[in-house]
């Protein structure tokens, strides 16, 4: 018995895996072709074949016909920026909440590589306001959303955030700019209450103004960490790490506005938040 | 000017958060009380609140009302099992391309902490099948999904996955259970060609049988990696990562199952992996 | 043929570790006696056995006789403040080019545990110079030198470093204060040029501001690393990292003074120095 | 007042540096040459100056002559294989308590990496014995240690050692070889009761069996560990880690052999070793 495949259809985001492990994304239409190294692929030969079939250029080279992941997703984006990775995104996503029907907003765009993944994972009952000053920025995220047919998900504004966001009452809100301790009034209002602040920083300088910020604004429930991504070679009789890995992309930095001043008892929310991470040890 | 607050319903889920940082996460019923160590609060009372308030218990003692994120779920799940954490979930979800309209297939259930994540992320449009021999986890992995009202889409398969699943063409599989070498035929027969499979296991003797698997069933893309979480004390004037940190969870290892054979001119698909591993060193 | 064991004597220091894993540091004195919770040993039993040997208290509990490594010294210690670790002391020692011979200075002494392990290192043929302004820390610091035998490698002096070190032309010196970026000068002065100088400092705060202080005196060579170490369960067919570890002790700063300006070719010895690591990648 | 400097002199291991960070390893000898890309230095000009000084060559190419210390001997090292790196060496060193005076055993020699951290630390007191079967590695080996002048400290023997070690009473033996586990038995012959066992291996595969080798042969106080190091890129206002690092070399092994069977009352050393770890989670 043969499990039915879905196939490969017209619209449909596609990755294609040279035997070279060289990767190319497209979004199948029937007249288009894929000019590689190797050889010249018709988008028409790729639709209706199930995924994960193997084809030939027109030169005999092979390829895996793939549908992509958002981490490839991430990986493959045109960039002109620094772009997030996926063990990056990843935890975002995750401690951000973001799911179907979320409102998000972030700022800036850059590359359009985490407007992707929220985009993606809000869905259509959900949406992205993503602002960046730069005109050419968005221009190449709003072409990067298109080749993944996420487009109708995000609203784009080409705005200096430091007039403020038109958006009240956001489920969550991301800060990928140099200066985000700048932005951090405008992030509160912007942002619903009990609503979830992130941020992405190089710099442990930038992660000290960033944190004198929150705290002025009053977020609570501040939290600063790193997220580190080992590899291993999968050969199962040498089972070892790979010899060099990415050592820092950046830190992350999450908090959540509250009403009103933080809890009176809560003598230093510091303490108490170090002290959740040393209790929650064996939950974390 | 003050942004419009999302309000606190009937059915909603909130988390509760004391002043020493002890959380309580409950589904809001009018009828309905907490119980704390420090007095009661009446569900009706939080009703209507908007989220990031203060509210106090009949003795007293303050806690912010809060939405839960994905993060927030997985931590206080009700466990009697070994759980998968927000730093290897986030990672799982964004590799294995999970988000609205998803079918995915998990074994086993355990007590049902990936099992939410997986059933927030794919949405009313999506759906889980979750399947464990163990009729009292699937009864706690429920309990913990209306908790959260997540229940209706996940669908509960008692069974041993020895003898297959009743699914096929799903997007994605992921096997949690202390022996996933030896369900890799099941998984193929139920994963769509080009799908995601995913698996976390605690130790390297695992991993090597798992790999000699996966290889022998014809997956591609195999991957073996480790993600590692490390929090910072979030003082500004005195930045500092936190004195301990979990140290290992488990390896996390992911592959696709592809049509045919492996490709012809790759010669070793591990070398082609890790080479790849190497040369997209500044897209990881 | 059984190896020729080498015998504990009289004036050896000596560790006993019991079946609990618990671990007494001792000098072996004929008169003396070593109170257990599990009994008393006297030294006079313990002199003259092979090392390695398994010995008995007066109440039947078993001990192993084992002489101490540095690491063992070094936890082992009696202690009032935070000490250094093993896995810093070993890439200090290394770093600072610390053998037999070397003339070395430290600040502060605190209990000891870095003076502990250059007595060690540099031999009857080298000397320690370990300055601190607390006359209690170095009674302590002597106490556990005196308890290993290695009193004589040492001279303590009881003074603020901001007056300046006595001795000049050191091989290498250590700060292990909260404040090293206000005694670089001193340092300098005391270091014969082209020695090693060394750091530990818990907060990238600090850490900031002795680089400043590093440059303004034209140290070059200047690195900033921090080390982890991993532990795993020495399972054979079970291994795996240990659920949790050490997180932080501190990051090491090390740096070079030089003779005149920094070498005039050399447009940013920052650059450089980043580019060296990145280029001995597979060196390091 | 100036310091007193010490003077580079004949017979002394010198490092140049360029402007570029290009290093050069000599032993200085009146009448020899550098030669390097940018022009020629004559030993003579460098012998009597301060170490730390700037230097030129014939063309005018500036160079800082310094002492190395033994992290700079081991990275600099002519090598025909992989090679020990300072961030194991300094572990190693301490936690195998090499020292002033210690005997030593080691197989391989290799390219003699860890053979000169050795021979430096334990001095003219003390004595390396460095076994490999293949003459040309430790041809180079012996190389590596005339020219840092160390070569007095070491004793090659040219032998497969499944045949044994000619000697006995070691205080500590490090094997880097690929299968360690084939040699235990040789290993203990060789140390004294109590002594130190230590070993490097890449895999996890090997880790596994050089474990079930130390049990056999009734090995106590097995660890196994593996050293990180992540290096930051020196910018006081803009601190943070460099982008790549390295993300292994090898796990490292430890262990102490013991008179008799392991204490009786323990009933799992492998257990009673991990808790230790767990328990000594502040003192490591």
């Amino acid at each position: 018995m043969t499990p039915i495949e879905s196939l490969a259809q017209a619209g449909d985001t596609a990755l294609l895996v040279s035997a070279q492990n060289k990767r190319y994304m497209l979004r199948l239409k029937p007249g288009d072709q894929l000019q590689t190294h190797r050889g010249i692929i018709n988008h028409a030969d790729l639709i209706g074949l199930p995924w994960g079939s193997k084809v030939f250029s027109h030169l005999g080279s092979s390829y895996l016909l793939l549908q992509p992941s958002i981490a490839d997703l991430l990986i493959e984006i045109r960039r002109n920026t620094q772009i997030m990775y996926p063990k990056d995104v990843g935890f975002v996503l995750v401690t951000l909440g973001i799911g179907p029907g979320k409102q998000v907003l972030e700022a800036g765009t850059g590359s359009g590589s985490l407007t992707t993944a929220l985009a993606f994972c809000v869905g259509s009952a959900g949406h992205v306001y993503s602002y960046d000053s730069r005109p050419e920025m968005q221009s190449l995220a709003l072409k990067n959303l298109e080749r993944v047919g996420l487009e109708a998900q995000v609203t784009f504004k080409t705005r200096d955030i430091l007039e403020g966001f038109d958006e009240t009452n956001m489920d969550a809100l991301f800060l990928d700019v140099p200066n985000p301790y700048d932005y951090i009034p405008q992030a509160r209002q912007a942002l619903k209450s009990g609503g979830f602040f992130g941020s992405i920083l190089p710099t442990t300088n930038q992660v000290s103004k960033l944190l004198v910020a929150l705290h002025r604004e009053n977020f609570a429930f501040i939290d600063v960490c790193e997220v580190m991504l080992r590899y291993y070679k999968a050969v199962p009789e040498r089972l070892r790490p790979t010899d060099r890995m990415v050592a820092h992309t950046g830190f992350l930095i999450f908090a959540r506005p509250i009403q009103g001043e933080a809890l009176s008892e809560e003598p230093n929310i510091l303490e108490t938040n170090e002290s959740e991470t040393e209790e929650t040890a064996s939950s974390i």
